[in-house]
């Protein structure tokens, strides 16, 4: 100890200078387990998980846990695969999607390249890409929240993220002229279709004629399981091998392939909670709109209005104070509106009551 | 349709020259489920899990993984401070140990950093490096396994990593060594004790004077959950805040989480298992010894060994045609010897009685 003391101090080593300035990144308010609140602003599904996955896992072999899982995840790659009728070798499965996302980054981009996307979009996208070094030009939407396809292409950027539908503006990007951009552009294009199960069309059918596009989805919000981490993309199989390499030799545990797997596979379940999701929606459009607010039509399971006194920030405010967390952005040009996502019947009716007279 | 086949085909995308030209780490191999193999290549514990795993799974409420996970995984940050007597913000969770070395290189190594290491040891430090951006410089250990301090110090490096027991040799720094060099050495310093639990001795005293300190540990090996990546990592809570800006918000999913804060808690049985596994070391190295093998003192659940013929490659495929993995690294310096995890009685009795008479 007496030698100890002698020592000078040991200072405490300076992390980069990027992420000493950094905030980082900063997810949705999440009430304490037991807080009574309802819980609009972070887009989870208002319904519970398929039964399968608490059978799937109640019927698991602990004792395997002591065994390293499947790099590859192969059991739900060969379920997506099947379900999506593609190849397994189309698949690669991640620790939910901003694992993917970093994959992506990780295997496409040097330092100093440029990352463009649509914007305002996923805020994550900029944070991921200042800590991984690359350079970010967000291009805002076009006019009716379009894809600005010509902007995006002359950024010189190596890969595009399109996040469709969009959040938080709840918009699509039709899959035809997300056909046409990808024949048009040399980079890679990842399309975030997280709320795609809660739209009309998805990107599926861009894999077969365009090996330069990734879909990149999750089980967070459409099959009820944000707690899981669990997202997945979809591509080519040559670009999926790249990215097999950059990512973390077992990036998924074998707790997490089960459960996952077990979702994915219990189609009707999914689709039921898609569906009342969709009908929700349709009230919640039809009666925020009769009440005088501003709703963007949505393919997502939120809307993002703007209130009659187009004062986003205070009606926040006014219900978190009711016991209602929604999401508000306190960003130029989104800060006059509110995010909202869609509940149970019950908690949509709760909120439509909470509104201010 | 008409219009698509007029295009010109849309070409593949082209990674990161460091990646189309990597071919990625390469796990362990892997036996596919139900195939019949004696398994000491890949340093699992050969004893399953806390039955408390088992328990708090499937008492979990399923219905909550609609929900986000703790970002920060507080149920399991209180119990590592409460077993350690440290504070919840010394403690950062990880999806695994390799989510916890990538969290540091992002954290603290800009493009072109330094990143040092005693080498041989974890191959993965260099792959990770490599995708990062960083440069790595291996120094080779000092005689006997020391540590080279001096050489660490003279690197430049931003971060120095030592695996502490090192794989593969088995061997360890003492404690007063590693204190010494975290004094002299201005750069972050992370002990990676994936293997600690099998050891006389851990870095858990360096916490109290030492800023540029951090211990990077794993339930894969003492806990028996290589199955379920979970890693965490113990430093100053200053470096803590500093490395969780950069990990992903969600890292470890809520199943995980429960498990490894049940596993962590049952430390009767868990130091069961490290009691059997150091039992069966020490009748392993007596038999090896006995039969001509050069057997390294390992403070793991492994042994690095030269059979009599220093025949490495050889030997590890004598023992694969007899149904028994072991480690080989095909490597100068290394390729004389083989590395073998020790198993239950049974399996260990079964490798001795499978080796060249």
């Amino acid at each position: 100890m007496s030698k100890r003391s002698k020592q000078t101090p040991v200072p405490f080593p300076p992390p980069r200078v990027s992420v000493a300035r950094s905030a980082g990144y900063t997810p949705g308010e999440q009430p304490r387990q037991g807080e009574k609140i309802i819980k609009l602003n972070t887009n989870e599904n208002p319904y519970p998980p398929s039964p399968h996955v608490a059978e799937a896992i109640q019927s698991f072999d602990f004792a395997s846990l002591r065994r390293y899982p499947s790099p590859m995840a192969d059991e739900f790659r060969e379920a997506a695969a099947q379900l999506y009728g593609i190849s397994p070798a189309q698949v690669l499965a991640g620790n939910g999607s901003d694992d993917i996302l970093n994959i992506v980054l990780r295997a496409y981009l040097d330092a100093g390249d440029v990352l463009a996307y649509p914007t305002p979009s996923y805020s994550l996208y900029s944070v991921l890409a200042g800590i991984h070094g690359a350079r970010v030009l967000p291009v805002p939407w076009g006019p009716g929240w379009s894809l600005p396809a010509e902007q995006l292409a002359t950024t010189g950027a190596r890969v595009v993220f399109i996040t469709n539908p969009n959040a938080p503006s709840g918009t699509v990007v039709p899959t035809e002229t997300l056909r046409k951009f990808a024949h048009s552009f040399g980079g890679l294009i990842l399309i975030d279709e997280a709320y795609v199960e809660f739209a009309d069309e998805n990107g599926l059918s861009l894999l077969a004629d365009c090996p330069n596009v990734l879909l990149c989805r999750t089980l967070s919000k459409s099959y009820s399981l944000a707690g899981l981490r669990f997202g997945y993309v979809l591509g080519a199989a040559q670009v999926i091998d790249e990215l097999a390499k950059v990512k973390d030799s077992y990036n998924c545990d074998a707790l997490a392939i089960t459960a996952a797997t077990a979702a994915l596979k219990d189609q009707p379940y999914a689709r039921s909670t898609w569906a009342r999701v969709k009908t929700e929606r349709a009230r919640m459009v039809a009666e925020l709109t009769g009440r005088g607010f501003d709703v963007i039509p949505s393919q997502t399971n939120f809307l993002f209005v703007r209130p009659p006194k187009a004062d986003g920030g205070s009606l926040y405010a006014h219900l978190k104070q009711k016991g209602i967390l929604v999401r508000h952005f306190d960003k130029p040009g989104l800060s006059d509106r509110i995010r909202i996502s869609i509940g149970t019947h019950e908690e949509n009716t709760d909120l439509l009551a909470a509104l201010p007279g």
